[in-house]
């Protein structure tokens, strides 16, 4: 038997998060936006369902983030409700209220316990949530919810992003069929560290709540968490999965011989949307792939990369299109990962610029070439064992400078 | 008695690091600055002396922090001899044969042994080091040493610095006088983390070599290890205290009652020499100081302190004018530290902006004209034992994105 004739197959669909059978949502304008744009995203399935989230690790959580880690506790969800505009993070006790009260509108518009409905919130921090404003829009949002408006809760959740982030595959295994959609948002004070920034993940597979858990938690931990715009850990991510079940069968748990081909596919939504925050990161002009392989294990892998990744010379260094790889070098060296002076390989934007720990004379024209690309790879080889990472960043450019010194005024 | 009458007194004089008797220097030009301005700094005490270094922690370090290491591990030396435009880093083998030839070239000058002469290099990584330039360049140097070039020097070390930092004081104790001089370099990959940039450090005070080794670790690891522009640790990193003794007495130990007063003056030395590296920080139009205070360590104090300047949001927000502290607040959240959420306060510019980790309502006019001053001050008090650091940066400006996007081309 051909094995890959067994490997599902992915078809790209319309409609993001409402892509799968069995979830609705709607996006309506609070006013919390200066632009009078929608604000309000409300995500929900026509039942409870098995959901799990991952939260920041961020130990200043916002308010929706305290709240969501406790309702999420039951391994079900009804709904997410989201607000942009304002991250009632640093709000003390009424920011709690606030919350909570966001997640009781959306309860009660419903009809559902308010344990299972979730709360997130994005925008400035240490700001009153004007929740006066926030739970009549809830109301309208649940009224307006259909199958078709995925794409208006995507721009819905939108801060300083320049485009809304969703994507839906229509996945076809060897005994199932299925779908998996997402949405997310996120363009700075993007590092997630063991979560992410706003990420909704829905598929109508059949999951059972521990096997989101672990779907969720596997995607997460290689999509997600291995992207950086600027080394910055937000108050307020989190990244939540609901599985409606609508695509038939029984309840698949994480050690059914099903479950692989849902992982996978949660996997590769995860990674589209965490690459698309990237390629949206505040001021990019580069999409910047790091690769770091041959090293001790995986972790130093992801050390490693994440140093050059978060390197304020190597991303300057990128932006003014300059294969200046000693950057690559000195970050490598300041990561913490085991490194061999006299061992490791820099290919830089496909050029080979250092081996074994020494310079090699390049061409100096055919890397100021593929610099000038929009995609940049940057390969390091440590040669010291198997372990290897990729993680996704962009440049540091004026308009990054621009966008965060004017932001919030 | 009064004990106020018993501290030592210091005034500034001229003069850097040949202010202190016993030292000499020389800058010449090898023609490795495109400027064709010096770029090859001698400083050579009129003997062998005690002496101790710290160096780089990056495990990519440099050919001349390779040599120094070892030629240092006798606890004297009689020079260092500093080129700059060129790092002589990841230069394999022909890079140390490199840098041994300086020493050797030094040491004859001065007929001394080779061990008796450190080696620092500064500029691009990555490029061979053209010493067929460079050695004569030593020469020349070593016979127009004198006392009075303390200020060429340390001009001469500059890369891309836009004022050349040096300072020495007169110290007057109750026992006894002597003279602390230094001078540094250092603008852009600041963040020495348990070594320094480029910094010479000289005084006439009798000190053994355990005694040089003593002060000057103590005194770096809250002077130059406090400091960060960019969060990016140098393969070239040093920092070196040449005590030459003749200032007059026994020799002090490390445990001698005089030990105290000559090691708070080279820590009185390094503070003001660090802290000019943050004032010429790449594009840097503010000077900013964070404390931390109220944490559980000294460690965790440094930690926030440190995730707060090397926060790319919170320097851009500097930059802007903007008092978005909540961005302090999400960079002690994901530092590491131990972080109550309701415990934390925060004083941004001198404005009261969270109190137990809720948002105050501030002037927003008041805290807009203290961000127009040159220098900020942030503030963070974590009420949870106490432990304190401050640490020193600059603000993330255009400029930096310009000076980095175009250095090496």
């Amino acid at each position: 038997m051909d094995p890959a004739a067994n490997a599902p197959t992915y078809e790209t669909v319309e409609g993001g998060v409402t892509a799968p059978a069995g979830f609705v949502a709607a996006a309506v304008a609070a006013g919390l936006k200066k632009s009078g744009r929608a604000d309000i995203a409300l995500l929900a399935a026509s039942r409870v369902v098995p959901a799990a989230a991952v939260f920041t690790t961020n130990l200043v959580a916002a308010a929706p983030v305290v709240v969501s880690r406790g309702h999420i506790a039951g391994g079900t969800a009804r709904a997410v409700v989201t607000n942009a505009g304002n991250a009632n993070a640093c709000t003390g006790e009424p920011g709690l209220a606030d919350a909570r009260a966001m997640a009781a509108a959306t309860a009660e518009a419903l009809d559902c316990a308010v344990e299972e409905v979730l709360v997130a919130s994005t925008g400035v921090i240490g700001v009153p949530l004007p929740v006066e404003r926030v739970l009549p829009a809830i109301t309208a949002a649940a009224l307006a919810l259909d199958a078709t408006s995925g794409g208006a809760a995507a721009e819905a959740i939108m801060t300083t992003d320049t485009f809304a982030k969703q994507v839906a595959i229509a996945v076809r295994a060897s005994d199932r069929a299925f779908t998996v959609g997402g949405m997310a948002k996120g363009s700075g004070m993007i590092k997630p560290n063991m979560a992410t920034m706003l990420a909704y993940v829905t598929t109508d597979a059949a999951l059972t709540p521990e096997a989101c858990d672990a779907a969720l938690r596997a995607a997460v931990a290689r999509t997600f968490n291995r992207i950086t715009v600027d080394s910055d850990t937000s108050t307020n991510d989190m990244c939540v999965l609901m599985a409606s079940g609508e695509a038939g069968g029984e309840r698949i748990g994480p050690a059914d011989p099903a479950f692989e081909s849902v992982s996978q596919a949660v996997h590769h939504v995860c990674g589209e949307l965490a690459r698309m925050i990237v390629r949206d990161g505040e001021g990019a002009t580069k999409f910047v792939e790091v690769t770091v392989r041959g090293a001790a294990t995986e972790r130093d892998a992801e050390l490693a990369a994440f140093a050059i990744a978060d390197s304020p010379l190597c991303k300057t260094a990128i932006f003014g299109g300059d294969a200046n790889w000693g950057r690559v070098a000195m970050a490598i060296g300041k990561s913490g990962a085991h490194v061999d002076p006299d061992a490791f390989d820099v290919v830089f934007a496909g050029v080979p610029t250092c081996r074994a720990g020494t310079a090699l004379v390049f061409d100096e024209q055919a890397a100021a070439a593929a610099l000038a690309q929009r995609d940049v790879d940057i390969l390091v080889d440590l040669h010291v064992g198997s372990g290897s990472a990729t993680v996704w960043t962009c440049d540091l450019t004026y308009d990054y400078v621009r966008i965060n010194g004017e932001y919030r005024s």
